[in-house]
């Protein structure tokens, strides 16, 4: 059985740690949501406000969030916040009347793509986006074929959960899927990622499957936060021959996390026909979108239609332009490339005093740390880690198909004084275990 | 061919009426969201502001609006957008760390429902609300047949479209998916209903397909707003004889629009396994939501799991409270049934003296009205009075399969002075006709 990732996320709180009000919650949340919601850490977390890099928990503790890629210009900040209620208070309709925000929002971001992607369309969740390129990739291409890396995560629509074997064995992968490997570097790295792709074309092709999409996070953020490059573009050339598409999935990296790049795709030299959009871009509002090459929406758009009630209303596109102007006005991408290069280097100066910290990969913002016992993966060992840093009051996360990658996406307007935090917690909670 | 209902929603702005400014926002949208979007009235309205049941042009001229779902509560009500405003200044996070704003709305919104409806998980959308029921449906039941009605709209996820004629001839149904006639009087009525389920139950199993689900719009709103009631009990047996389960679509009738019940299954006297909830859930915020019988997510809660970044997020909670809370408190619900019963009896008033005014349907705020020409379905007289009622500064829409049926739903804070507003420019459209 294949190892189910997401499990990590995915703890049983331990009864012993939890104060009363805690228990509570945790029992009305059963009862109320369900078995199919699960909390993160084995102690849960209760907050009740966000500033910043910080949240607080009801008792006025503060926490060092290093792991939050939605509020990714800071927890409330003022700027968004203000574009949100000013526009709320205005008008709060849909695209199917002419309103003049979300046309200055697309111009705006579109600004920050190449020329050829020239068409961006709004949904209101990663997951929509991703379902929605699917739609218009089995439509331009009439193929049904879908290639994806062996721990990616996409989404959780139906159509779209077919293709993220993150959500472990119980969700099954479509007929019409393949997996490829990730270019892992513990696993022989790149060299062979357009070969693999070239074989799943070909083994779609011998069940009579037309290739319609090769789907990336150009991050692999599932896959154990691999920030390699100068692979992927063999892989699309592969894709293309075959008569499909190349879709960039940038909820994760995308919005100048990896400080290199305003978008992850870019840091490795290639074009994608589609972009995926998602979780940063309004901070925390609802807000998702495709960006796309006008000749991939032509067909679709001339015979069907596009409509979705929320996506990219007039307080979505408000939000998501407070939320663009910060991260350019502050110079995000830029802090963190830089912030980001010295928390690599911290991380690596304490591998050297703690044998489990194993290779550390980073591109600005996005960073992976295996967590080894004798040079092997020990996910025990990366899900304590991830616990002793919440009693510590750090909020990280684990990844990765051995689940023993630390992951670490902080907003960013993470500072070097933060990353000084962090390191010291880190250092305390290694030399504890 | 069918009739491509939604294209009624989807007029070519004719260049002769545009002004200047909104040309050029045609033009620019065209350039950046591309061609699947399209816009209302033939004469695009270009909208800056909304409060109660007016919309305002950039003139300030001030629209009617007996259209919009969305702003259930009136467009802008202050209590709702103060809890947007509020809680977005506060914290806006999601649903794997503890919060109180999840779970007290989960607790208030449940208790409008019968006991055996025992959780509530949340989405964005009420297309993702739909995706999410199916995947459970597949799940519980091992089917993957799907009964719908034959012009029903249910959402644009890949898997939702699939069993959304509505979308028009080319979005494909899936080769699982079986329609009925809806319960239409002009159609003989809804009398065999129960036994258009039964044959399509049997047409399914015939094909080796296991029957999964049938799924409503209670009120079958993009069938022509039919709303009859009576016939349901028999379908909703027929399906869970054949192992399937029962979905109520609430998007459209749900939050007390119906008048005569909060949800309009229970105008229906019968109990759904799941129920989704979208467009007026939010007021316009992205929040929407599946109800259901916990045997239904038990085995899917114990293997998978379900995360929605958004969906149910610290603002998305506030914002649900806040409209669910205007809706008690203000008598929503009431005011829908006196008010839409003297919009009933103004509409058929109207028509003794308008021959293109056929029969007049109406569950509380919630109205269709057939347009004919003698006897007979006239779409393009529908479409006439729609653009018409637009120049006369009063929105609304055409519906069902014949696209000949006036949509009319305004927000639930219509007073009988509004009505007569309304009527008295409908009056004026017909007259100049």
């Amino acid at each position: 059985m294949r190892p189910d990732s997401t499990m990590i996320n995915a703890f049983v709180p331990g009864a012993a740690n939890l104060t009363e009000e805690e228990a509570l919650l945790v029992r009305k949340r059963q009862a109320l949501l369900g078995p199919a919601y699960r909390l993160f850490y084995e102690h849960p977390v209760l907050l009740v406000r966000g500033e910043g890099v910080w949240l607080y928990d009801a008792a006025g503790e503060a926490y060092l969030d290093v792991y939050n890629n939605v509020a990714s210009v800071g927890h409330c900040h003022p700027h968004v916040v203000e574009a949100t209620a000013r526009q709320a208070a205005t008008l709060a309709t849909h695209t199917r009347y002419l309103h003049n925000g979300v046309l200055a929002y697309a111009d705006k971001l579109l600004a920050t793509f190449p020329a050829e992607l020239g068409h961006v369309m709004f949904t209101c969740t990663g997951s929509e986006a991703n379902d929605l390129a699917l739609r218009m990739a089995f439509a331009k291409t009439g193929g049904t074929g879908v290639i994806v890396t062996e721990t990616a995560y996409h989404g959780v629509t139906l159509a779209v959960s077919q293709f993220s074997p993150s959500l472990g064995p119980s969700v099954n992968l479509g007929p019409h899927v393949r997996t490829v490997p990730a270019p892992d570097p513990a696993r022989g790295g790149d060299a062979g990622f357009a070969a693999a792709v070239e074989d799943a074309i070909e083994d779609l092709q011998r069940h009579g499957i037309k290739p319609a999409v090769l789907i990336v996070d150009t991050i692999f953020s599932s896959d154990g936060v691999l920030t390699g490059t100068g692979f992927l573009k063999g892989a699309v050339e592969a894709i293309h021959r075959a008569g499909g598409l190349f879709i960039a999935d940038e909820v994760q990296p995308g919005f100048g996390r990896t400080g290199e790049a305003m978008w992850g795709f870019q840091r490795h030299g290639i074009l994608p026909d589609m972009v995926s959009l998602g979780k940063p871009m309004g901070n925390g509002y609802p807000v998702a979108g495709l960006v796309l090459r006008p000749e991939v929406v032509a067909e679709f758009g001339a015979k069907a239609r596009y409509f979705n009630t929320f996506g990219g209303n007039a307080v979505a596109a408000a939000t998501a332009m407070a939320v663009l102007e910060v991260v350019q006005r502050e110079g995000l991408q830029q802090n963190a490339l830089i912030v980001g290069r010295a928390f690599h280097a911290g991380l690596e100066q304490l591998g050297q005093r703690h044998g489990c910290i194993g290779a550390v990969r980073s591109a600005g913002l996005f960073l992976g740390v295996e967590v080894v016992s004798d040079g092997a993966a020990d996910a025990a060992k990366a899900a304590r880690i991830v616990n002793g840093l919440r009693e510590a009051r750090v909020l990280i996360s684990a990844t990765g198909p051995r689940a023993n990658v630390l992951k670490i996406r902080p907003p960013l307007v993470f500072s070097e004084e933060h990353v000084g935090i962090f390191l010291d917690r880190l250092d305390t909670v290694l030399t504890a275990l």
